[in-house]
């Protein structure tokens, strides 16, 4: 076992022969939006998305689906495997079945094995001091799902998000192997504050985000500024809060958006300083045109 | 791919280089019992159980959890860990994480990664002709289950089923190595029924099953002829109904012993009759006390 489950990493890595380690990993949500196919689509991304964020390529994937059975239209159950099976074969894997289970309410995800070569996979705790911090797609999903579930923000307003969720990491990925990439991870539900201290856990570095650089959905910011808060992120905030310092300081931007649980986030690389600003436009030129140096690494003063 | 979605197998098998192929699975259970602990070994029993039912040898596994945040002891989350954790170690694998999702009511299992020689594995669809069908659990862990939910079966009278459901099937698959296997599944949600028609479904075989040999749990027999019927039992019913012949030729058996649905069941193996004595023997020397002869492979004449 190369990564287990004592680091908080995005997935586990397991070497299997010399040469090749497996990355195995899950992951399963609620729906985000109404349409079957795209929920598919973005529950399929957001599971992959733990293998690029190791560096690796998904191979196999297994269906988890859970339903009610009295409540749901059989047509949408299979619009949710079209859209997962449409994303996996972009991400060049197969799916092997899938298991399905009694449910209140509709969750779907999908079980991923991705492979990579061991002395090549990103972890998520090596970053280096000095590096610059990029960040591969705006945050705000978690409060705008919210928002889309509650009050039916407009689908306009709501579409790029939903684009964003549907855009597998697979391509910023395949960009940052031209690059010296010293550690990854993806942003997801733990948000930018959680999954940030994920990368400077295990060593005696700090992350410095500037706030006005981290690339965000502008409707999020709309509703975190009408106080729109959601039990994730109050969850996140509770449980990064006593590590972060700084946000007094903060004017003129909401700091729920560090808080807020990505669904299908973006990568969070760390790299040389140097090379972030060639790294930030490959990045957009893959199309992830929100592409943003955020912050650097720094010596922890602790 | 060497098994896809599309045979009803038991996990999916998909050769990553010559000579080594990799099993996946996934499955998901509601609690089973009131012990986590115990709860915690069943469904880690029942998710290894498709890879031993592919002749393979587990690997690596993630936990996947769905609970009510409200409403759980974070003791009892520990101890379900903890358990599955027990049988994960007496498979020879490491669990590498997990994942975790709100759900209104609590489930747990685990996506698991075995491997198995290529040309090795045993898949459901390849009986032969003139076959000894062995079984290797006792039937009617579903209706004992309800019943010990909803009216509170004694613990001593359960616990012979819980034994059951918590034994892997480890031990059976290493004892019919040394036979010359031809097909095998394990018997779970679709019960016997179910998972007997997935082995002949690929053949013009048919299965020829001797209710009076199937072995059961008498408690299960019980409340099955006190009229309790689960609504698993009804579905597996319904779907397969229309391709079982004789069901109106069965006295002193309850017919539903046929569509209960099974966690954590046994194996059910196809292999040449000559040498089926001498397996049951090997089984039972194995643990598995009940194992039995069910029946034989016959032409379908259909």
């Amino acid at each position: 076992m190369l990564v287990g489950a004592d680091t908080s990493d995005d997935a586990a890595v397991y070497q299997i022969i010399p040469g090749l380690a497996l990355i195995s990993t899950v992951d399963i949500i609620s729906p985000v939006c109404n349409d079957p196919y795209l929920f598919g689509q973005i529950a399929a991304v957001n599971a992959l998305s733990d293998v690029y964020a190791m560096g690796g390529s998904p191979i196999l994937a297994l269906n988890i689906c859970a339903f009610p059975v009295s409540n749901i239209d059989k047509k949408d159950l299979s619009k949710i495997l079209e859209g997962a099976a449409s994303k996996v074969e972009e991400a060049g894997a197969v799916i092997g079945g899938g298991h399905s289970i009694k449910d209140q309410e509709l969750k779907f995800g999908l079980s991923v094995i991705g492979t990579v070569h061991p002395l090549q996979f990103w972890r998520n705790n090596t970053p280096q001091v000095k590096d610059a911090l990029i960040l591969t797609k705006p945050l705000g999903t978690g409060v705008a799902i919210t928002a889309y579930k509650k009050e039916h923000i407009s689908e306009d307003k709501f579409e790029p998000i939903l684009r964003s969720m549907a855009t597998l990491n697979k391509y910023a990925a395949a960009s940052l192997r031209d690059f010296d990439v010293h550690a990854v991870t993806d942003v997801t539900g733990f948000g930018l504050a959680g999954h940030g201290l994920g990368l400077a856990q295990s060593s005696d570095l700090a992350l410095k985000i500037r706030l006005n650089l981290v690339p965000t959905f502008e409707v999020s910011i709309d509703y975190m500024n009408k106080g729109l808060r959601i039990g994730g992120t109050l969850g996140n905030e509770m449980s990064t809060l006593e590590k972060i310092k700084g946000l007094e300081n903060i004017k003129n931007h909401p700091k729920d958006i560090l808080f807020d649980p990505q669904t299908s986030g973006g990568l969070l690389v760390s790299l040389p300083s140097k090379q972030a600003s060639e790294a930030v436009e490959a990045l957009k030129k893959a199309g992830y045109a929100h592409t943003s140096v955020i912050g650097e690494v720094i010596k922890s003063k602790a």
